[in-house]
């Protein structure tokens, strides 16, 4: 169905770009295989490096003159396969365009390209006294990632998710038209949300090339507290009431203390206690001194109330470094503790989370198999992880897959959803699928239609596409 | 195209409902034949009213089978004709879906049916001590109705608009298939966001017959300030300072003297201050009295420095009600200035609208007809009133035309959009086409095919479908 390219086609994306922004064979690097976790690989035909919306735009306007698929991909630190181009063609990565167009003080936006990294858009806004609230662990993702999957992260509880700060973008089609979606505006209701569509849509409708952020004055004090409870299940129903407590917290993470050991280990750091089976992490922030005071101090009481064993402040640098750094580094010290592992980004009902999780460790007992997570208790939004721990391969596949389906299947009983924040790629389709039903998919495919009637662009993500 | 009702299609609806609830001819009031401003009048084939997701996917059945077109109603407070019957046919009224159905204090959700007034919502949460802070100004408003325009109102500035207070949706597509869309999560990214797109898609993707609500800890304490200027320049450039200035207000609402009498007129209310020629209307609220008070103290000393004269709180009962009840009365007082008035209801990045306001001012004086204004400043949304003032038909429609044309240019030229919340529905269409180009709207039209491939929900409406 697709194209392969030809000496031809790599002459003519050598007149589109410069010679050293397209690379083949054995000048692309395997990282380019593959992403951070999903274990989905493949070689593009090409790889090529743009700098532009307009070079973009040239790009998409060859393939789609000659059927050839695109993939698109910002820092590769992906978790589903989205960003790994499964059919070949094109890989088209955004990395290099990564510069911070504009802050506009007046309409607090501040403007990027797609390549500029979380971490850098986050130094950069605080510097200048504003806050981007989407904080998601992986700091070294692109902005245009983090827009592809709809990104969520820690601050979600108080502040959303990246969805909630995305106020425009220029997109390029898949035959090169460059479409401008949204605007500098704080409200919209002008037709159909294609702005809303292309968020969370994984380089299946268009490309991304500039992003308008919308941001929040910076909280001038922020605090934490690391709250240690007898059990997980005192911890995690004590979670709505903080939310609607009126405490306003910034985040509320649920770590156990088998993940907390394993980032220990990982970091060789200390943590402040690991004596207790679960915890809560709070953050509260705010313009006043006084504000997160009386915030946090009604949280402590409620938090005691409800069985925890202490509060502590994790306010100075000393003590908020072991902290926030082991929470970091959850995902990679669960990784580092094991050969294999796949995970589940699954997110339920607030209220159903300590349920879920006592169900992964049933299904760990159940299967003989290692099953850590972690997540954002706030959200309802659970990382779990299945360890591989040197099973055959046959044997790891099998009960993989068997937990995941049973995961997924448990996720849809509570009225959750496959992806919290990580999204579908290629990895969760078939999860997806079976989750949301016929119905859905078909709509979604319609759009995909609407947008990519050639299906260039990163075809057979999300959902299998018909032959 | 579409197929005109006979008596055996009367026949086969009242099979499926019950006789009261589907209208023919002169048991139809021509209340709804109109929405409340836009001039589209047309007059239903049948009337009918639904009482449950079910009563509506069985009327959409038939109607697909016949190639009915339906349109859906809320309480017809529009103001764009998106719930007029302009090709006859159904018009489906949600108005007696009106019950409650629960509160989940754990996910902090209300569960409503369509029909539920705005006006009933806010009170049952407030009720309970919690806050839905979507805050338009037409309280009889259907919540069904407000998802389909994604309507904002006053509270945007600190709070958003309704898009960011739906969680799941019940939606009956053309076929009478029913979905679920989203869920009581506050992340998701499992494909596309087909939630996003129902909001703000003004019936013509589906039909909503439940919708889950997010609502938030009711604010314990919350007052307004009301500050006049010597002009619109120093009350408007002081805006982005308010936005910036991590005081969080609720709401920035602007004001000119001239409205502000007409809305003393009408109501025959005292307005507290009308010696100056521009005002701003702020509220701060929050849940200790401690942080309003030093968010509205660091306000107060903002608003003097930028040139305001004083600053009025607006805290007790007897000062609140004739400040909020004439800002609740602009468009009815503007109203009944006029024989005939057409709304502009633009959005433009915050830093423009002083320069908008000042063109439509320019624009008054050179068609010589009135054109008053007020807005939602902090989101730099506006709403323009052309007013007849008993100008003979032909010229009216020409000035309308003009003023039109030219205000939706400018916008365009900011880079605003033609609705910040009451929609495109049938008035509006050409000026969301020549803003957006042609190639949104073909996207928007190929997203409806995949959603509606004969056209039947509320036809013609966002955009002109293709013969």
């Amino acid at each position: 169905m697709y194209h392969k390219l030809t000496q031809e086609d790599l002459d003519a994306l050598r007149q589109i770009l410069p010679k050293d922004r397209v690379l083949t064979g054995d000048e692309i690097l395997s990282d380019y295989y593959h992403d951070e976790l999903s274990g989905t690989e493949a070689e593009p035909e090409v790889l090529v490096f743009v700098l532009s919306t307009e070079e973009t735009s040239a790009v998409m306007r060859y393939a789609y003159e000659h059927d050839i698929p695109v993939t698109t991909r910002g820092a590769g630190t992906g978790l589903v396969g989205a960003a790994v181009a499964v059919h070949g063609g094109i890989l088209l990565c955004t990395s290099k365009m990564n510069h911070i167009l504009e802050l506009d003080e007046d309409n607090l936006t501040v403007t990027v390209e797609p390549g500029v990294l979380l971490m850098e858009l986050a130094a950069y806004t605080e510097e200048h006294g504003y806050l981007y609230p989407p904080d998601p662990g992986e700091k070294t993702a692109t902005i245009g990632g983090n827009i592809s999957t709809n990104a969520g992260g820690m601050r979600a509880v108080r502040y959303g998710v990246t969805r909630d700060y995305v106020r425009a973008l220029t997109v390029v089609l898949a035959d090169g038209e460059v479409v401008q979606l949204g605007g500098k505006v704080v409200k919209n209701s002008s037709g159909y949300s294609l702005l809303n569509l292309m968020i969370g849509s994984e380089g299946t409708l268009g490309i991304i090339t500039q992003a308008t952020l919308k941001l929040l004055p910076l909280p001038k004090k922020s605090i934490s507290l690391l709250i240690p409870f007898p059990s997980m299940d005192e911890a995690l129903d004590t979670v709505p009431f903080l939310v609607r407590s009126g405490t306003n917290p910034t985040a509320i993470e649920y770590m156990s203390q088998d993940v907390i050991l394993y980032a220990q280990d990982y970091l060789s750091k200390k943590f402040p206690d690991t004596a207790h089976e679960a915890y809560l992490l709070l953050t509260y922030d705010g313009q006043t001194p006084e504000e997160v005071e009386h915030n946090y101090s009604e949280a402590c009481k409620l938090v005691i109330e409800h069985g925890a064993i202490d509060a502590y402040f994790v306010d100075t640098d000393e003590r908020k470094k072991p902290v926030w750094s082991a929470r970091g580094a959850f995902l990679e010290a669960i990784k580092s503790s094991t050969d294999e592992m796949d995970e589940c980004d699954v997110v339920v009902p607030r209220k159903r989370i300590a349920d879920f999780i006592k169900f992964t460790h049933q299904l760990a007992k159940e299967q003989n198999i290692r099953i850590p997570s972690f997540g954002h208790a706030g959200d309802g939004n659970l990382h779990v992880y299945i360890c591989r721990d040197g099973l055959p391969e046959e044997t790891w596949k099998e009960k993989l897959a068997i937990c995941f389906k049973k995961m997924y299947a448990l996720a849809g009983e509570y009225g959750g959803q496959v992806s919290g924040e990580h999204g579908i790629g290629y990895a969760k389709r078939p999860y997806l699928a079976e989750l949301l039903g016929e119905r859905p998919i078909r709509l979604m495919a319609g759009i995909k239609d609407a947008f990519d009637p050639k299906h260039l662009l990163n075809p057979d993500k999300i959902f299998k596409l018909k032959e």
